[in-house]
């Protein structure tokens, strides 16, 4: 198979310094990266600014902004089999935009964001007969959220990790399906999770394809 | 001497996951640690999150917010012969800390923004007879900007450097003294720009001291 992955962070810039942006470390999606090629697959990795190294034969195109992620998926998606959407994209982005560096002046300010596009759910949008895997990072009402997340980015299969994920090298997931269940449940090192996780798509997800 | 060190960016969080930072990656900070213990100083350095190792014989504080990094910076002066203040601080932080991760709705959503306070300029305001040396990051009217900071934090000199200096291993700087005059410029590798500052600071600041 030839995956898409998205892994790390992305910024939103409030100036041309100044950003928005979350502690996402690329470890998921880098990891899964590894775990695909090891299995024999293709992987083209849309990856936030992160510090790690991609896989050895692994296609890496870096991205900054929530929008380039996007626009770099839609192109690469058409020529892929499926996608795992791990990036954790900022969803908000700064209306407006400010040339250079906005000086202090003692005062408060106000800003305003509005929503990025949502990558994953347009790539859902746009998927015929190929899978997509998301993961949803909830902070509450976790299984309600994951499962609305699983059905309004038209995800075959969401895995739901916590926010004690980010930055970590260990991780605890549950993957969920259409049945509203969850079907599989791994925990450990995220190489050894990656390593569970492809195996599940290929022996799930993608074999009905 | 013992010279205290900030480096790197601080954030300051929406919500347990969204922040706000900058691209700082820590190098002159760390490239002025490591500049200052081969030339036989001691080094406590503040530093926000990075992906650097401090040299050896470094003392390392991590931090993450800019209070955070006033504290300890706070704490650690009162020993120190003198401050280098590479940090990138966030000059603002939003004004009610969500708990939790804010849940997307569709609406657009307003931020209040508040000026941090400035490490620097407090570290000033307390030196006694301490020596201060700021970093000036400007886009424009920097040559201005860099005096005015150079006297709002009571500095003994400020380093003008450029946006493009930003997460780049290069730097070119300009030290301005109280005469208002540029009286060293350094280009290079920010290691051979770093061994050159802390030799101008030997020279200059702390030898009156």
């Amino acid at each position: 198979m030839r995956i898409l992955i998205t892994a790390g962070p992305t910024r939103e810039y409030l100036d041309d310094v100044r950003y928005l942006s979350n502690a996402s470390s690329g470890q998921m999606g880098y990891a899964l990266a590894r775990s695909a090629i090891q299995a024999g697959h293709e992987v083209a990795l849309v990856s936030g600014p992160v510090t790690l190294s991609p896989p050895e034969g692994c296609e890496l195109y870096p991205v900054e902004t929530t929008d380039e992620m996007f626009k770099q998926c839609e192109k690469l998606f058409a020529d892929c089999d499926g996608v795992i959407g791990t990036a954790a994209v900022c969803d908000y982005r700064i209306k407006t935009r400010k040339p250079g560096k906005i000086a202090k002046t003692g005062e408060a300010i106000t800003l305003e964001l509005v929503e990025t596009i949502d990558v994953l759910a347009e790539l859902g949008t746009q998927k015929g007969d190929r899978w997509v895997m998301g993961f949803a990072l909830e902070s509450q009402d976790a299984r309600f959220n994951a499962v609305r997340k699983l059905y309004s980015k038209k995800c075959d299969a969401i895995v739901l990790n916590s926010v004690s994920a980010i930055g970590s090298t260990e991780n605890h997931v549950e993957v969920i399906d259409h049945s509203q269940e969850t079907v599989a449940t791994y925990s450990g090192p995220k190489a050894q999770v990656a390593d569970s996780l492809i195996a599940w798509i290929q022996e799930h997800i993608a074999a009905g394809k």
